[in-house]
């Protein structure tokens, strides 16, 4: 059965005083009107930790209730930062069941009242627990992966500076035309260097904010005139360290292609897009992973103004993650309350974009380990549909084969990239240097350095010494001493 | 399209000194292994609470990879204590909508690590945060509604008593035949009554154990001998005494219906139930909720014997929650397991029911307010369906009109129902009494009696003054003092 939106809502995202309930209310009855609806047959709720920022569990149950619809089925739904996705996915089935007719997706986050350690702490929770406990942050894992981005495809560290800085500044630039963006200032190149260092490379511009609101969605089997054409979901490693590559998600790749097969559209097809700039550069990957543009070139197609509000493939018209804002649990659905405004040509004289027939959202869950893409259409836009069609995208899935070996308590092996974390989470001190150390035997290992205070004395590739120490792994540089250790004893223990 | 179950599997249910991961990779596997499959195309993943009991967002991801199952679509759903239950209904939908082939059902719940105090915190944490704040728990609630109960249906103290163990002890001989149950002893009347009270009139024995443990389901759209007849999901208030009636579940009642209708079988074609007996009096509640005997009576159905693994509608032959035990976020997958198993003929000598073709389970979340009724059937039960068939069964659904005025801060009400709560959550002083206190305008207000000791000195329908301390409601005896203020004053403000 075809599923269709007849509804959307959002509150204003950014710092709120109003109860997380309020917001998703505010979001709820705004979508219940647009689909001139009272009652839905069920409730989807996305919140990624209402546990721990609020202290609430139960929640779909309170939601239903203080919207009024006491009675009907409320479900939550969770996959991390993809959860406002996740939760829209999960109604869709309902709808395309047959089972169900009126659905309400609503999804929320209240983040802003907490302090920011704690808040980063409780974000955190999402990491991989062999990563976490060396102290990593999404920001940590995502610096390491723009490290390895620029280090892959030759940008200099001022070169890869000025590419991140202009998504900011694009984003910032789209959001300032979106009443709903926590941030509606323009941004210049100074503003980016003068923002503060949260995990070398990346500064606070590179990071999407700590913020509150929520969005709905009513989906129907009912034609409307926007048609969800395709949906696609995948995981990836729990752990960044076992991935075979760091520049490119595994997760946004088959969760493409699924929704590209789904829908019988080739990336060629997509007008403009929402994709999950959480960090700056992840903006750059996705649009690579989604086939837009060739691998380790995004960054070029930026540079041409290809993705800016007036380029031929606009990318986050809203504002994005970076300026819309970032309420965790929302953001996934509040990409597609975009697409589908654009596709109404409802997104207001400044931000609606000429051609909008087909759009696109990206949502990344996690450190890119449950992301989804979902592909949103003009209903009037007659196609025909073939039995068997498959898609001109062939991206390459690579995995990497799981070192079950107990590994090595110390030995030598390379800096494969790392970072310097001023961020911190609750407990640990800052700054905090984190690596990835890639062993001999070609195993990758988490590794931390208390003693360097500046990435400036490191540099991805080169050799280093790994050791234990209070159950983490620690690393150093590969000194005289221990080349002259390695040539008396034969290689160190490992 | 209908939806078929090819595989079963879960863990012996208890205390675990297992990760939560690898007890739920453990009944994964056992499920695909029964469903002879490696892969699925998605799995949905049932826990309550994660972030408080382990500390871990992300939990699908981490579970996909954990199972070898890395790149697998993986969401979690989560229905307070009926998670297990809406995990399986939202992959059911996903399935019946023709997008996906198979999928697994995974739910757990790891909660025996943590002091009793702390547990009771977090479960009580899907309590209207109104009424939590008095301190109020699963049980405190339970044993409010027990007492109401007893004065509906005119059972004194004694009976009721009798009746809350004759539960138990069925449950507790049940469980002793099933290899899974984290409680395998019989226990007596003499055991019972030794156990200790935990919020009266409700004891040890009264309530479901603290368990770790996990269960699964593979569900296929492919035929196999065991086909979801029916599926139906209902909320209630958030707040207890939002309700026109404790005594009776309107989330059980709308579900039911839901799911009689889908499957056009009525009551009396059930031949066995899992009913959810967090606390012994809901298994007799569930039983009339469900139609199976009418309302007040489901104790009567029990002493005669109705109810027993031998009798005519066996309820619980798995023990149930109370002696299979109940990881929250697993028991109400684990009924289904339960109902698989003898509907396959597969439940073990002592154990396996003689008719055994059509089961239900019923699952509650929260404080009765997110609740699930599924229905499973043997496939080889043919049988014709009718368009727009309904079935013999009319509960009562009974929703107070919500009183949107302020409520007084002092005035003269009646009790209209209370326990004493002796095993208090974190932060709150033992014992605590709590009360509903009926106001003149019948608005139910939750209050709470620090100087009450035992439960002996209060009394159900009494008149009470009720005042505001530090922001809660105080109840006290009326005194001769109180009328006579009243009597000159009038009415206290109110």
């Amino acid at each position: 059965m075809d599923v269709y939106i007849s509804g959307v809502g959002m509150t204003k995202f950014g710092r709120s005083k109003d109860l997380l309930e309020r917001m998703m209310t505010e979001a709820a009855t705004l979508a219940l009107k647009d689909a001139q609806l009272e009652r839905v047959d069920a409730i989807y709720i996305g919140v990624l930790n209402v546990e721990e920022f609020i202290g609430d569990s139960n929640f779909a149950t309170l939601l239903a209730d203080t919207l009024g619809l006491t009675g009907v089925p409320s479900t939550r739904v969770e996959t991390a930062s993809s959860t406002g996705a996740g939760a829209f996915q999960t109604a869709f089935y309902a709808v395309a069941s047959g089972h169900m007719k009126h659905v309400l997706v609503l999804a929320g986050e209240k983040m802003t009242h907490l302090p920011a350690a704690k808040t980063t702490r409780i974000l955190s929770e999402v990491i991989d627990r062999s990563e976490r406990r060396y102290g990593a942050t999404m920001p940590a894992l995502a610096a390491m992966i723009a490290q390895k981005y620029a280090r892959e495809f030759n940008l200099s560290p001022l070169k890869l500076e000025d590419v991140l800085a202009q998504v900011a500044i694009k984003n910032h630039s789209n959001g300032s035309f979106n009443p709903y963006a926590q941030f509606r200032k323009i941004i210049t190149k100074e503003d980016y260097l003068k923002s503060q260092m949260i995990s070398y490379p990346l500064r606070l511009y590179d990071c999407a904010p700590i913020t509150d609101g929520a969005s709905a969605i009513i989906l129907t089997s009912q034609p409307t005139p926007i048609k969800v054409s395709g949906i696609g979901h995948a995981t990836d490693t729990s752990a960044v360290r076992h991935r075979a590559s760091f520049t490119s998600f595994n997760s946004t790749k088959e969760a493409a292609s699924k929704a590209y097969t789904m829908a019988q559209l080739n990336p060629s097809d997509i007008q403009f897009a929402e994709v999950h700039d959480a960090f700056t550069l992840f903006e750059i990957i996705g649009t690579e992973d989604l086939g837009f543009f060739p691998r380790g070139r995004g960054w070029q197609a930026l540079e041409k103004g290809n993705t800016q509000i007036q380029g031929n493939l606009p990318i986050n018209p809203s504002g994005g993650l970076k300026s819309r804002g970032h309420p965790v649990g929302a953001s996934g659905l509040a990409q597609l309350v975009e697409i589908v405004w654009q596709l109404r040509g409802e997104a207001g004289e400044t931000r609606q974009l000429g051609r909008a027939e087909v759009g696109l959202a990206q949502s990344i869950g996690g450190l890119g380990n449950n992301n989804l893409v979902t592909i949103l259409e003009r209903s009037d836009r007659k196609r025909v549909m073939k039995e068997g069609w498959k898609p001109d995208y062939h991206p390459e899935i690579k995995i990497l084969k799981k070192d079950t070996a107990p590994p090595p308590p110390e030995g030598i092996g390379h800096l494969e990239t790392f970072t310097t974390l001023y961020a911190t989470p609750e407990g640990f001190r800052s700054p905090l240097t984190l690596g990835f150390v890639k062993t001999k035997e070609a195993e990758m290992l988490m590794a931390c350095n208390p003693d360097y205070r500046s990435p400036k004395e490191l540099k991805m590739g080169k050799m280093v010494y790994f050791k234990t120490r209070e159950g983490l792994y620690v690393f150093e540089k590969f000194t005289l001493w221990d080349r002259l250790k390695h040539w008396i004893k034969g290689s160190p223990k490992s």
